[in-house]
């Protein structure tokens, strides 16, 4: 048997990839640099070991694997990723391809293109999202590197990835590191979601006085409606479950404090540096970073004790809870695609907002309903369009931005912090607002720093009379 | 006559730099690659000139100074200064100091300290702020790179800084880096600071209805007080500023689209490099950026028309404006401050948190009371503390943050955008939350990704009985 493609790294997202593409029918060689998981990998594959080829040896691993040889990495990001490609090349052949699948920076990705150019080797930057689950069973795929490299494995990766209604999560975004680009978006689009999920139980629980038991239900229930989706279910499902040690909501149990990865920080930082707002995914990653000042925040709140009110739960604040985290939603989405719409700009990657919209409804880690009318708003509409403007979103916007209004509002009021959801609405009152505060500032740095500002009435570079005179 | 100091780069702040020090009696040799400039400027010096040898040749101007030369460059930031740099070196002998004053990204000063280590030249990077009038009367400055180097420059530099009270404006903060990134963040911090005051005015002028006019008495009266600073100065001063053409307040001829160099995101940049928040600093540049979207903002506000309602003007309200922008001042410090202390344990500079403080107090921009306040609570506290659980902030910062909450919540419901400070009351809300809701967020992650989670009754990492299973 000549496998068709190969997998380096074994642990659990590789096994799982692996085990997902021998059981689509395609037979895989495997190689891990523990070669005692190589060989429990293959004994706990049951009858997928007939399209499995355990290798102990790099050497015995490329010859295991038809040439032009497709080769998947799934191991450590960084350094890891750099030797493994190193101790690789000696054993490669003209036109085989190294597919990088972990958690790659874009900028890393762009790199290591960069190097094996020329060499006969190709590279893609594969961007996997959905988990463990997700790689078992089909996860969404965010590909980037040569069309042609992609073309030639594009059967297995629609063969194992998630599936949405008969099309599969799966898609060829663009030159070098559109692929990891899209993922690190995607995870920083996570982090606003996870943090607005978050503001909203922090209401529940600390304004309304609510259960765990008592606020599962009403997350099922939105997830009924237009939030349907993968991050609000398990939210219901988190906060249901009970501690098996001390039988008291799990979520009472958990501390709270919170890991990150880099994705979000990542994605803040090249939202930055092409100078586009990303205000709710640098909410969620400072209350992340916050999450882990556990003592000075107990400091604090001893410093402080209380300062606000209890809110009076009444059935209008819930559904302005699922209105606010709506709106909280669109202006995220807005945020993070008008950041992809920037960089595909600035790389020259012509990425396809319709069809990364597509490619998250299913198997990623925020697919959501939401994203069909994304896919939908985008296709046809002009690649710059802040989905804010698009109609369908105007519509929902203009229903929902009310209840976030008053969450915001009352929030604040009761002295229950609400970052994520607070940055959305005040990127949704600055982008509605025609003539803003920005003329105050131009008039400042012309004062102190004789910067000029433009006119409303005339073009050109102008100073006021300020009566200064530096000199 | 043999200079003292040389100085290249006869812009605006380098004319007036050089002009500073002559006045102070320094002798000191002037280099322009324009040469028509030094001339231009050697006769506008007045009686200056008696200190001032202009020269024509780059051989010429480290000629005419004393070695060991101390030189100042005061040129556009970026390549302009590595090649500066390049070409100075063949001329130049053991031990003379080059002497960045520009805005120079302080990793760009730490790799050109790296590339002169050894060369037996020295480095300087060296942060100047303060505007024009700065420049030439007194500016703040914040020195990095060797301490023996500064010792050398210290007198002159002591001469032309500001004076705070009788105390130097100046101060040598740490290693390579250090001075311009102190800079950077000055300079962050005051993005922040302009944005909530735009905010503040944005509620007069489309809350209240007020014209610029009755605005600029507030805001002068503010001064007066607590918000005693240049900023809030300047403020009054170009609201009452007529535009000389149209006789219309000069701030509604101005239009609203600002512009940035780029301190501020790069601010925002280390700060998340850092994993610090930073959110006052992002949300206001993401103001900007968002401001320079005029056509967006038009057709945004065309498609959803107006959604908020007017604000009632009391007396109380001005008042709750006041303590806003006290508490967000507060937070948008505290964040930066807490930036510099991760900064400096990060880089290992010891930066004095306190001289910083002190040095901010004339001069620069940002120059106010507020300043002598932060020094002194600084002083003797542990380098770690945010601001927040200072004495003398939580007093105010308990009196503040009611005024704060009502600008806030009422801004909210009334559709006029606060981001920076909104940012500051969610980021004082969750820093003094000793229980916080990224306990949801850590159920979550291990839900869907088995990242496990730490639990409030014993130590380790543990996962939920969550009854998935990959495989």
């Amino acid at each position: 048997m000549e496998a068709e493609i190969g997998l380096i790294g074994l642990g659990t997202m590789g096994s799982n990839l692996a085990l997902n593409i021998a059981e689509k029918g395609h037979d895989i060689a495997v190689f891990n640099r523990t070669t005692s998981k190589t060989g429990a990998f293959f004994e706990a594959a049951g009858e997928l070991r007939s399209n499995i080829i355990p290798c102990t040896s790099l050497e015995e691993f490329v010859q295991a694997i038809r040439p032009p040889r497709p080769i998947i990495l799934m191991i450590n990001a960084g350094q890891p990723v750099d030797d493994q490609i190193e101790a690789l090349k000696p054993l490669l052949s003209h036109d085989d391809i190294v597919i990088d699948a972990g958690n790659a920076n874009f900028r890393d990705t762009m790199r290591r293109n960069g190097v094996l150019d020329g060499t006969g080797l190709n590279f893609i930057g594969m961007g996997v999202s959905g988990g463990e689950v997700g790689a078992r069973h089909g996860p969404s795929i965010m590909v980037g590197g040569a069309e042609a490299s992609y073309k030639r494995i594009e059967q297995v990766l629609l063969d194992i990835s998630a599936q949405y209604e008969g099309q599969a999560c799966c898609a060829w975004l663009g030159e070098n590191g559109a692929g990891h680009f899209v993922k690190t978006i995607h995870n920083g689009i996570e982090y606003a979601d996870m943090q607005m999920i978050a503001e909203i139980y922090g209401i529940m629980r600390d304004g309304l006085g609510m259960a765990p038991k008592d606020t599962a239900p009403v997350f099922a229930g939105w997830n009924e409606g237009r939030l349907n989706s993968y991050l609000i279910e398990i939210t219901a499902a988190v906060l249901d479950t009970e501690d098996a040690e001390t039988g008291k909501p799990i979520v009472d149990i958990i501390l709270d404090r919170a890991g990150q990865k880099g994705t979000g920080r990542w994605s803040a930082i090249e939202a930055q540096q092409l100078g586009i707002p990303a205000t709710g995914i640098e909410a969620a990653v400072a209350a992340r970073s916050l999450s882990a000042l556990k003592d000075e925040r107990e400091a604090a709140e001893k410093a402080y004790g209380s300062l606000g009110e209890a809110l009076k739960r009444d059935a209008a604040l819930l559904e302005d809870l699922e209105l606010a985290l709506l709106a909280g939603k669109i202006a995220a989405y807005a945020q993070g695609f008008a950041v992809m719409s920037g960089a595909s700009a600035d790389y020259n990657w012509n990425l396809p907002l319709p069809e990364i919209a597509r490619i998250w409804r299913a198997g990623c880690i925020i697919r959501s309903q939401f994203l069909s009318t994304i896919a939908d708003a985008f296709e046809g509409a002009d690649k710059e369009t802040n989905l804010l403007v698009v109609p369908a979103f105007v519509e929902m916007m203009r229903e929902a931005q009310a209840g976030l209004r008053r969450v915001v509002a009352r929030a604040a009021a009761a002295g229950l912090p609400v970052p994520a959801l607070s940055s959305a609405l005040s990127y949704f009152d600055m982008y509605r607002q025609g003539r803003g505060t920005a003329n105050l500032i131009q008039g400042q740095r012309d004062y102190f720093g004789a910067h000029s500002f433009e006119r409303i009435d005339k073009p050109g570079a102008f100073h006021g009379p300020w009566g200064i005179s530096a000199i």
